[in-house]
Order: C-alpha cells, then structure tokens, then sequence
C-alpha cells in the first residue's frame, strides 16, 4: 500500500443513509486515510433531482441524475448502491459488478430477489458485493457470522430484526396500549412508515432472516422458505396474558439447522422476560447466535437509521480498501450446503392459544377436546373474568406439538359455536 | 488460493484451551478446508510433560516438551501460544516472530507487559501478532471494534470484562450472600481459581481494559494508566441497597475519551437496572461499545473456558489463512493517537457511599458538612433500621463531583469518631 494510492467511490442514492455516507466521509477522511495509507475520494453523488436541496453540502458539479453515470464511471472504483429496491438498483448493481467494480449495498430486498444473479456476476468479473449494512444496521452481524464466529455450527440463530415492530411491541406493553393506536403514533414519530406493511407484516425481517440464515448455514438465499406472519394480530389482551405467564411477545427472525433440514420462520413469538432477547426494547435489534463452540452470543444496537447504516455502509468500504474480503456466505461457491428447507407445517414447539368464549358450561370441554384429538397435551390453562353468556378470553398453553396438528386443532376449534373470534396462536420459543 | 496450498499449524500450550483448539481442527477439518481452499496441518504441539495423559488424542509423535521447537519449526507459518504468562510464551511469540512468523494469542498479560516489543517484532519481520481471544473470550469484539465499527469514534467503550467476579456478584444479589461464601463455592465450583486475586482484584479486567482501550482509541497499550479496583470489599449489604435504590452492582472497565484525554479504570460500579449492562449476569462478560455513528452497541457472551477461547483462536487463524489482516490497533503505527491518560483523581461523576455510624443525634450533621466543605452535593441519603448507640448503616448519594474531593471527604468522615468502619465508596455510571 502507498501513499499515493487512490480509491474513487461513488453514491447511488442521497437519501438518508446516502447522507450519512457522505457526511462521514467528510468528516473523517483524515482520520481514515490515515487508517487505511490511501487517499479516498468521492467522485460523485447520483440523485434523482439533482437540483432539490439536501441536509449534506455536495457541490453542484458532483451531482448526477444519472444513477448508471457512476456506475460505469472508470474513476470509481467502488459503488454504494443506496437506490433501494428492486429495478434500477439491479441495473447499477450488475452494471458496476460488469466492469469488475466493488459494490456495497444495504438493499436486503435485492439480495433476496436476485442474490444468485448478483454474486455469480461479482465471482465472473472479479467484484466483489458487500452487505453488512442489509440485517440489523449498525451491528456489524455479517462480520461477526462470517468472520469472528466462523469456527461455529450454528444450530440455531434469531433475533430482533424489524426496529419499528420491536418499537410497537414494546410500547404496547408500555403503556398498555392496543397495536392501532401505537402504530399511528410511530408514523407521526418517524418510526413507521406512511405505508407501514413492509414493516409490522414482516416482510423486512424476513429478507433479513432469508440472508442471516444463509450466513450462519453457508447456502444461497432462500426468501420463498421463509416462513412470515406480522404483528398486526397481536392485541393488548395477549401481550397483558404473556406478562401474566412470565413472557414477552417479541417478533422473532428464527433460522435453526437441524437434521430434517433449514427452518426459517418470522412470527411473534412468548419468550421467556428472563431470556436475553426478551429486554431488548423500542427500536433496538438484537441478533443471538448459539454456536457450538462459542456458546451464546448477543449482538445488540441499532438497526436503522442514518448513522448505523452509513457507520456499517463505511467499514464495508474500509475492509475492501484494505483488500479484506470473504466469500460470500463464507464458503467457496462449491462449498454451500444442500440442506434441504424444512415447511412451517413441520415446526415443533409449544404454542399459546386465546380465545374468546361464550362464558357457559361445556365450552372448555369441547376446547380441549379437540387438542386431545389432535394428540395436543395442554401444560396451562388461564380464564380471567366471569361474565356468564358473554364472550371472556381464554388462554391454553400447549406442550411441544407440531404445527400441522395445532393448525387442524385450531381449525376445528374456531368452528366451534361458543368461540366468538378467530383464535390467536403466538409461537412460544426458548430464549 | 490453490488447492493445494498448506499452512502448517503449531500449538503452544495444551491446556484446556489448546485441547479446544485441537478438538476443533479434528472435528471440523473438512469443512474449514473447503472454506479456506487450502489445507491445515496440525503439525506438533509442545507441553510441559509430553507423557502425560490429556482430554484429546494426539499422536506422541506430534508432541514435544519444547516449546521453543514448535516457534522455530520451518514447516509451521502460524503459531498458537497457549502457554499463558510472560516468561517463556514471551520467549516464543518473540521467536516465532523474529522468523516472519504468524502468532495466535490469547494472552493478555503479555500484550500489556511486552506488547510494544512484540508488535515491533512483528512489523519488522513481516510477521503478525493476533489475540482475538485476548479480550472477552468467544465475543468477536476486537473484530467490531477495529473492523466492523471502524467508522466510529468511540466517547465510552465499557463493559463486563471478566466472568468470575460477574458470577461472584450475581450470586451475592440472588442469593443474598456474602462475598467470602459465594467466592469459596465459585472455587469448589471451578469458576474461580485457587488464588482468585488475579481475577478479584480487578487485575485481569484491567488487562482486557487496557488492550480494549488501545482498540478503540488507537493508541499503544498503557496498562499502568488504568485504574483499578476489585470486588472483594463489595458486601451484601451494599448489594441489597443497590438494589432499593435501582441499581445493580457489576464489575466494569470503563475506557472513555474526553477532551482531557483517555481514561481508564477497573472497579465495581453501580448501574441503573434498566441499563443493558445491568441484567448480564451469570459468567457472561459484555462490552458496550458507544459509537458517534453507530449509537449503543452491545455485545455479550462467555468470555471464557476452553470453547468460546478456541472459537476466538480458530477465527484468528481463519483470518490469518485468508490474508485478511488489520494493522494492530487498527491504525498504521505512525498514525497511532497520543492522547495523555487521564489520573484517577481527575474522574468527574456521582457516588454512593455507605457509612456504618453509631446511631446518635449529630452523626448526619458531620457527615453532610464534610461532604460541604469539599464542594459535594447529595442527591439522596437514606437509613435503615434504628438501634439507638449502635452502629447503623447510611447511605448517601452525591450528585456529579471530581473523585479527588470526594477521597477528602471521606478522609475526613472516616476519621469522624462516630463512623465506625471504612466507608464503601461505589461510583455511579450511567448504562
């Protein structure tokens, strides 16, 4: 490494993150390339109106409306793709990955839809992709995975993956709110989006958990075998009844490796408050990863926001400027594993069931005769209040049964004519 | 990286970590090779009595009674000193070194007594010196500090730095024990050694602290600079009022970095329940790392015993393997901060003190003007039973004051006729 070495980099997008990127850069270049031995320089920016305002002071000449300009730019040797999505952030992507550029992302959404197209055009050309910023933000998660834990099998590893969930899950308890109310206030703070689907329904953990379990089980992404279920049915009443029981309801991303195969699953899940992952609270992620030979490890911090993203965005850039880099899922290409992905109906574990009953003789009876005929064995059963020919929650804690049995049993359940609503099944998982 | 390609690895030491390390390369093998695309060669292991019996199979031909055999063998490119201490594991790493070797340690006594020496040694024969393992066991955290949150500037790094006093403290709260009873079972237990004062006494936090502090501050190792302080005047009664007034007691390494410049310090601290830190108990050690990009990280895990140790061995030398390597304290060597450490007597914060006083009219009185005179504010005081003319616990809390002012206080109110015992002085540090 001389002195003289010069690494160009370019920024697709200028959004938040994009803003970040560039705002430290500016303020620790110094620093950096002192760290590094090398001069860095940012070439350009492309935006999609390069004329609007933004919170970071760019001159006018570095920027671009055109995102394929710096893709392609020889002067640019490595490319932040910080577009989002999954259209033209795939064009500049593969264009870069052509000319054998050096392209970091945070797009876990791309990585899920057109990982393999991606890293098999990073492997042809000799780029390379990096991702730490795409799971869990600011953790350096990948890193710890890929790298510090590699010695490790991993049986199991799930964590805290959505911040804006974690953050209504835990003011619900809070405060003793209902997920409505808290929602619409996370959106007037900033912590929910407008349009806050991808979030509470789980889709964001999920390209999270998809890549995280590809990491820790060294094999392609598998989006379509995760299994997702959000936290729009989680209701007062239930997280009230997870304190009672000595839980709390977190959504979990859950990816374990066992001998039927890989199961990979996003749901609320009761875990027990004296678990780790049970007090990770508001916007904070956590991921835990129970290796062999490690034991438990807890990673917790930030999972978005501008300052976490551009923190894991830049060591990205820092480890490719020091020609530091891994396969992709910490094995060669022809070293990835086969396992096989295990369904959701396949999971095993005990299971919290409430319901809402017409408060009369018998209703218990024929509740738990249909867990009987489904060779369900109950472990709890909780009734508050007395209210006779009015609907009253019930609460039945399974021991461990599989999920085909619990779904028929539930089925059978909700046709029953003194169960007023659809019941709720929260998953119930050791901390 | 051809297939064909062989690192020859020499073990140090086979105690209960290089059997771990031994262990592991058995087992795992196959599946390291193909991730690496090169072969690993345990070529031979040095112990103090080669005939002895042991945990792991090695053949007798691969094992020696020189250490120094294993350092110099020209078909070994990475040595594992496992030997632990200064004398003979300094005699080796400098050895190996001096041939342009790698060294794997995980010693951290030799890195604060001799680490300039053996990181000279390294640079000037192209060699490298790794001690993932140095620091918090099996927790990647010299890797997230120096790679995975390289964008950041570190304020306060802290943490859980050593397990025995985690369990000793744990179990004093749990259980309401005093300290020399929970010790003497930690010791029948195998989780403090036979002479604990290595661990009590702060010493081997202070090692850690030290090199974690170098980390996150680029600067060169100053374990004499650190402050330190152990548990074994930590009582059960100082436990329990902990406890009424929200806080838990733990054992903390705190490295902060103000404008004054860098301190260090090693002593039991009262920290708000609620804080992340707080609910790490058991043997599990845990940093905090506060990032001005990243925010709050924190990362917990065992820091200790013979798998979480060779998980952090077997990551260096997978790192090492593949080329991937970082300047020491993640900056070059001419590059390094020179920022002065920061006297004890300098620290600004708030404390708790405890008192046993006789309990007559007057006590309070000279106890709060001491407290005066030196410029102290109380923040909240609090007594507990009544026992006219006998001794009587009281506790008082300051608000922020400088720790010079507050040895002076307590000079003074120790030397009161009424104050019976030394008083207990805990620090405060917010979570």
């Amino acid at each position: 490494m001389t002195a003289a070495r010069t690494i160009g980099i370019g920024l697709c997008g200028l959004g938040t993150v994009g803003q970040g990127v560039w705002k430290h850069f500016g303020r620790m270049r110094p620093e950096l390339e002192s760290r590094l031995g090398a001069r860095i320089v940012l070439r350009r920016a492309a935006v999609r109106n390069p004329s609007r305002a933004r919170g970071v002071s760019v001159p006018p000449s570095k920027l671009t409306g055109d995102a394929m300009a710096v893709a392609t730019d020889p002067a640019i040797q490595i490319v932040c793709e910080l577009i989002g999505g999954t259209g033209i952030a795939r064009e500049v992507t593969l264009a870069a990955l052509a000319r054998g550029k050096i392209v970091v992302s945070a797009n876990k959404a791309l990585i899920c839809a057109h990982g393999a197209e991606i890293f098999a055009a990073a492997r042809r050309h000799g780029g390379h992709f990096l991702f730490e910023a795409s799971v869990a933000g600011g953790i350096p998660l990948i890193k710890a995975v890929r790298e510090g834990l590699v010695a490790n099998r991993f049986p199991r590893i799930y964590g805290i993956l959505n911040g804006t969930c974690n953050y209504i899950l835990t003011q619900m308890r809070e405060r003793g709110r209902e997920f409505a109310e808290v929602l619409a206030d996370a959106q007037k703070l900033g912590y929910a989006e407008a349009d806050p689907s991808f979030d509470i329904d789980g889709i964001d953990a999920a390209h999270k958990l998809a890549i995280l379990a590809a990491l820790a089980f060294g094999r392609p992404v598998a989006f379509d075998a995760v299994y997702v279920e959000g936290i729009r049915r989680v209701s007062a009443l239930d997280i009230a009844f997870a304190t009672e029981l000595g839980y709390r309801i977190k959504l979990l991303g859950i990816a374990s490796h066992t001998e039927a195969g890989i199961e990979t699953r996003v749901h609320p899940c009761m875990v027990p408050h004296s678990a780790p992952i049970a007090r990770v609270d508001g916007v904070f992620n956590a991921v835990v990863a129970e290796g062999d030979f490690v034991g438990r490890v807890m990673l917790e911090g930030r999972g978005a926001g501008a300052g976490p993203t551009a923190s894991a965005v830049v060591a990205d850039l820092i480890d490719l400027a020091r020609n530091r880099w891994t396969p992709v899922w910490g094995a060669a290409a022809d070293a990835l594993s086969g396992a096989p992905s295990v369904p959701m109906s396949a999971h095993f574990g005990p299971y919290y069931i409430r319901l809402m009953v017409v408060d009369r003789p018998g209703v218990i009876a024929d509740v738990t005769a249909a867990l009987r005929d489904h060779g369900i064995s109950l472990e709890s059963m909780l009734q508050r209040g007395r209210s006779p020919g009015e609907a009253v929650p019930v609460v039945l804690v399974t021991h461990e049964t599989k999920e085909s049995a619990m779904r028929e049993a539930v089925a059978r359940i909700s046709s029953l004519d003194t169960v007023m609503e659809e019941p709720t099944l929260i998953r119930i998982e050791a901390g």
